[in-house]
């Protein structure tokens, strides 16, 4: 997935615009960090921004700058925006730290979806090399509907020749529909020429980086334009809405992946995926099922509907029914898992082991071949193999105050209802009576029965119904 | 969201049509009483038509009509149409009823979906005020294909001249896209002299209200019309696929208004509100959840996929995981719940408290920083703070015949799989043996302990395979 | 839905060619055995050419032969293409074991919503009948955009005159919309004198069936097209998300006839059905529930979200709460199922009877009246009437070694908490105390209880954490 280097030798420097507040998001949470398939948009950004090779990244941010800060698990050079005076200012901020020699490209935390394919072919426009500052190179769009934007006006010949902002254009120019992103790359030595030259005297009072554009036709500096692949590569999120549209355009291009990869997928329009999904030969997914974090599934893999899989790997041949939750467990080969089965972290499950409906399992290696089908929590053990665990089993690892191990051996059987307090080891070929509360160690081949005696008692009156 | 009131000071007479049978829904529930976002078809249109200020409304029903009458919870006047002899007639029924100055509107019970804004600009077009009777509006729309609808004939000044049915229409009239779609306002004054004067000489053998366009335009009374802000508030039901699909237009109303509020909705397609969502500030809810009823969340309240939520309150800070099921319960802040917990009426939560997976909890406090983590019964219930409830607690409220209540106190620490007997007190403090069952009180900071005592046999012959 | 027969009394030889690897599915099952809506796609196609009265069917495999052999439960003839020569090979396979007299109908195993309507009219297209051979029909369509296709060239008379691909197309020709779909019927003895004379000399070397439009043509024998109703009808499947798009369009089918039978469907896009579905009068079901194999819902069902039921039979006004699994049940009258039910295969509940939360039901008949609600295994069974199972109840069915059946009478308390030990048999009106592990049988009336005495001990001390 790793974009080739584009065929030039100059630095790159990738300044990411992130100082915004974002209100119309309505939230607490700094606009450029609410997430996008689980990810922040701006890591989206930075993500697919380190894929360009040999790329320093300038983070501008203002708003939430410590969270912001907080929130992206990546190396990148800081800048801060105190205030908001413009695109042209917050580039302003970053400069400083660029090299002279750099080509500088510009991106925005809050459009999570730009593509390294497309940034590559943008970067290749500026004709910049080693000595060769290069010209301008924008990303620009056709829209069916331009209202609003800053159109493109090109000469006869097709050369750029300014970006108007709409309220400022001509009928002719308003029936223009390809219009500016934002998105640019230039060489820094360009951008430390015209950056001082921008001018705020406008309605906003803000200092536009598009403003360049009439700079760079003024100095005769090549201006050129490429569209991206997709319109969605260059939307903004401004508000939830767009968030929520871009998430489903993210969702839906995960799972054409995903089916071009040979997964059958029973609805890709009911499929989340946040995270990183790896999978094998003909795997299915039923409709859905959300992935998070890293999972993993192999060869043959079958999930059932409204499954839940987090930060788990699911060996060949596995089948997950439906409705089951599993976070940070290993499930080995052929398993059968579910439906209701909940796997929390530390399960570990070995090859041809079951967990059936409404058991939880937490931190316990369940060994081959054994069974856990039905209403039973199992924390905290080590299973051997093919062990049986009756319905309604419970081992009792917390005493209040300390979590305890419960060990139980090959090929033991343990009788329905049973209550297993740790810390407790029960030996191979163990067999444990219904209903009993296991306190002791039992040995190999012993059966163990601790439970009340029963009395049947003649003639029993039923209560009677109280007012 | 109350619409306010025309600025006219006549009084406002709203009928209603609602006596169809709607034979195509196949169903023995009347038309209008089918169901959008678990509300009658009927009551939307009342709940819409009641906010426009000082309105009288009048129901004209007739399939159906005392199943209809005990479905809405509305204070109408009921008109019966005893047969269905057209819109006219059925205007008809409820005219003797309606003020003699009032200015009449008319609805339709399978029209759902139509705004108070719209009727209110409708309202408007009719000029009428004290002492004027003003003309007739009529609410119409522009169709690509107006094919089978009533067309709105105009002179060339735009005046309107008439509604052509499609079958009587002209070449020249079919080609014209602006129809009627049903709704009009006009003063009653008008409507007493034309109704009387309509003819059910035509191949349905019934009395279109539609028919009073002409007899305005004979008489020199203005006739305008304006078209609703959404087709989908014109549109009627005749069939479950035409209210399906205006389900799923209402579905995505409600979720793109609580985008615009500020929820994070991880898909707008995938949520179903069924009543009234009130949600506070950064609330998120994952794909696939059900509300139904009063559903309340605090700020920052979390829910996971696929849960569904009726009629509860859930405070700030509260996360619920997958699958969860909560119906008239009261959540407070920052407590967990699920995934798959049930939480049934009269559950309440306080602070902190935890209910896990396969629990279920009906009318039963549970107290700040408790836990009911794993397959419990919890039902007619006090329990206190910070008391742990271990695996498989079942609180035994039903003799069979009447229910009794458990008492736990503070700090208590309920051993796994124990069964409670109700009615029984637990002592703050106290600990409860795993596998008990407790059927005496306890005592603060005593150990109850109520199980066999264990014993192992050495030597245990496992049962042979039967054929 | 049977398909009124042609109106010919020929012979009909359908030939459905499936010897396809499907390299592009990525997949180790052959391609025409990728199922759509949980059968295989060659099976919708044998399934919708069966409905053509009087057929006989031939089907020519390749890759995968003994698997599709294996995977197809229908009688059809075999006809083997050891190597994939092309379509006009293909048929040449199955052609020596048609009838002299027959009228040929070549369908495509990847083509899976053909219906039986279009095929009909198709066959009546060729004008064959007794003694006359007729021409040559093909099935064609209007594309917006036909690239690629190979196109329908009429002279001026609207008289096919070629088949013209792509690549060969003159400008004028690639502007034509009207495309080949590879579905033909034409007459064995036509294609016994016509295949033959195909050649290979073509980029592929292969032999094109669609060559023998030109023989058509050259012999003056009539070549007619007509549409399919709708375009999915002729979409073949390449890739899974050509797959997944007619999984979906096939599902919203099966979905809008639902509604149009008079079923509730909350979301018609979130809706599987992977068999046959058979409702009664006023059946709802609400979003997300996916039913496989034979279903039948009697009138008033309510299913609720997110169920999943498979092969078993729900009568009259029987509720199905949320995230039931219900897998080869039989469930009469009022029962009210769920939330979280599982029914597995061989659970039997009688008029009225009730399974809730969290509890699994398997080859057991739970009686009239009966109650199994909450976090209970009931397996292997007979209950009576107006039973009452307390909560945590499980029926230890399984010693390890063989399965043994517990009886409950009429009327029994079963306590909460209890382990039914099997075999056993508790009689009518018992009660079973809670928390009670029963292992010997309990006589009508009696009460049994078996468990440990309570005991209280003052001054308890909790553990202390351990570091």
């Amino acid at each position: 997935m790793s974009q080739p280097s584009p065929s030039f030798d100059l630095p790159l420097a990738i300044i990411t615009l992130a100082a915004g507040k974002g209100s119309r998001m309505r939230s607490d949470l700094p606009k450029v960090l609410h997430t996008l398939a689980g990810k922040p948009m701006l890591q989206h950004v930075l993500d697919s921004a380190s894929q360009l090779a040999g790329a320093r990244q300038y983070v501008v941010i203002g708003h939430g700058a410590e969270q912001v800060q907080a929130a992206i698990a990546q190396d990148v050079c800081w800048a801060i925006q105190q205030q908001q005076q413009g695109t042209g200012h917050a580039v302003a901020q970053a400069l400083p730290e660029v090299p002279d020699d750099a080509l500088v490209l510009v991106l925005y935390g809050d459009v999570p979806l730009i593509t390294p394919a497309t940034l590559s072919a943008l970067l290749q426009q500026t004709h910049a090399s080693k000595g060769q500052e290069g010209g301008l190179a924008l990303l620009t769009i056709e829209l069916v509907d331009a209202t609003g934007y800053g159109r493109i006006v090109r000469d006869e010949s097709g050369n750029i020749q300014a970006i108007v902002e709409h309220k400022d254009a001509t009928p002719e120019q308003r029936a223009i529909g390809e219009v500016n992103t934002g998105i640019l790359a230039v060489s820094a030595s360009h951008l430390r020429r015209w950056l001082p030259l921008l001018s705020a005297n406008n309605v906003q009072g803000e200092y536009y980086l598009t403003d360049i554009v009439a700079l760079a036709v003024a100095e005769g500096i090549a201006v050129r334009a490429i569209h991206p692949q997709h319109e969605h590569e260059v939307q903004g999120v401004n508000d939830r809405l767009q968030l929520a549209g871009l998430e489903r355009v993210f969702q839906r291009q995960q799972a054409d992946n995903l089916l071009r990869l040979g997964v059958a997928l029973a609805d890709p329009a009911r499929l989340d995926i946040r995270g990183s999904l790896t999978v094998g030969h003909d795997v299915a997914i039923d409709v859905g099922c959300i992935f998070e974090g890293d999972v993993i599934l192999g060869d043959g893999v079958t999930i059932g509907p409204y499954c839940v899989i987090r930060n788990s790997q699911l060996a060949a041949a596995t089948r997950v029914e439906a409705y089951c939750h599993i976070d940070e467990a290993a499930v080995a080969q052929a398993c059968v898992v579910g439906p209701y089965a909940r796997l929390r972290p530390g399960a570990d499950l070995a090859n041809g082991a079951r967990v059936g409906n409404f058991c939880e399992v937490k931190k316990a290696h369940i060994g081959a071949g054994s069974k856990v089908n039905h209403l039973s929590y199992i924390g905290d053990a080590e299973v051997g193999t093919n062990v049986n665990i009756g319905a309604g089993t419970i081992t009792c690892n917390y005493d209040g105050v300390n979590k305890a191990l419960t060990r139980i051996g090959d090929n033991a059987f343990i009788g329905s209802n049973s209550a297993l307090v740790a810390p407790v080891a029960i030996g191979a070929n163990v067999t444990i009576g219904a209903g009993s509360v296991i306190v002791s160690p039992v040995a190999d081949h012993q059966l163990a029965i601790a439970r009340g005696k029963q009395r049947n008692i003649d003639g029993w009156q039923r209560p009677v119904k109280k007012c």
